[in-house]
């Protein structure tokens, strides 16, 4: 894994994200040295889901209202079936996301989270891929689905599932020390 | 209610969903008279989810692989977050949900079970409604999107969420009642 002191990183999840996918990245890229800061809609907690119910809770470290793109290098979302679908109706969360996209920073997202590029339609045009059921959203949103572990397209950086998460972290990483990313038009 | 004696309906779904949404057309459909089945991936039981937590089972009746759209008059799509999501991308179902709108039978979805209808393609063209967080893709998937409590189009029935439950079972029966719907290209 590449050195990511003094880099700053956001995470951005509700209730029901994929346990795995917001504590991997969280735990991986504190140990590369980058700050990363668990945001949430409220303060508070929020709670997991680990595959097939309720799992672990994970504090909220600063909420959507209270931080802004300017203080980031990258935005990883997680995954899970609830987390991504009660966020792309957060219209302060969507701001959020494309607010990283126009600042050509690194955007990151896993599983079912690419709903949220659907949503603010950063996937048009863009080499992604996804969790398989989400797959026919990302295409119809202008996508360009492939199937595998890891897809990066000018910073955009996605993966299907938690298997892939090794390969997500290492690319966010990378992506990262790239630095800013001309985003052209698809 | 119109009367439904000698009228068969399917109702598909699997864990995930949402409890009321199966519950509730299930109880008023047979109180109308109709004899229906609840049709899931494997014999047993399936779980549902109620509101914010797994909630009731209730028996599967029939597998998705011991049915046809010959023996029914309706499909009945319930919606929640996990069990539509779980559904897409099982081929039998979609086929199953293809072969009651290629007979010009009613196909009913409500909430997040729309994803089915754009898995499909059904949606092309038809005028919809949906939970709020699917309207992005019922809207790229080439469905006309409207905010009502019901939409009929073509025997194609649509609601939004548990609120809109009688509307939606009363437009059923009422679409069950006037016989086999034409399927005009949109």
């Amino acid at each position: 894994m590449r050195d990511l002191s003094g880099k700053s990183i956001a995470i951005v999840a509700t209730n029901g994200f994929e346990q795995s996918e917001l504590e991997v990245p969280l735990n991986k890229l504190r140990e590369a040295g980058a700050e990363v800061h668990v945001i949430s809609l409220e303060a508070g907690e929020i709670k997991g889901w680990d595959k097939t119910d309720w799992g672990n809770t994970v504090p909220v470290d600063k909420t959507v209202d209270a931080v802004s793109a300017d203080l980031y290098d990258a935005i990883v979302l997680p995954g899970g079936q609830i987390n991504p679908d009660l966020l792309r109706v957060e219209p302060k969360v969507l701001d959020l996301i494309k607010a990283f996209w126009e600042q050509k920073k690194v955007v990151a997202a896993i599983c079912h989270a690419p709903w949220l590029l659907v949503e603010t339609g950063i996937v048009k045009g863009r080499k992604v891929t996804s969790y398989p059921s989400v797959k026919t959203d990302v295409i119809n949103a202008g996508g360009r689905w492939e199937d595998s572990q890891v897809v990066a397209d000018q910073g955009l950086v996605t993966s299907r599932k938690p298997d892939d998460l090794d390969a997500f972290c290492e690319k966010i990483a990378e992506e990262i020390c790239e630095g800013l990313h001309e985003r052209r038009a698809a």
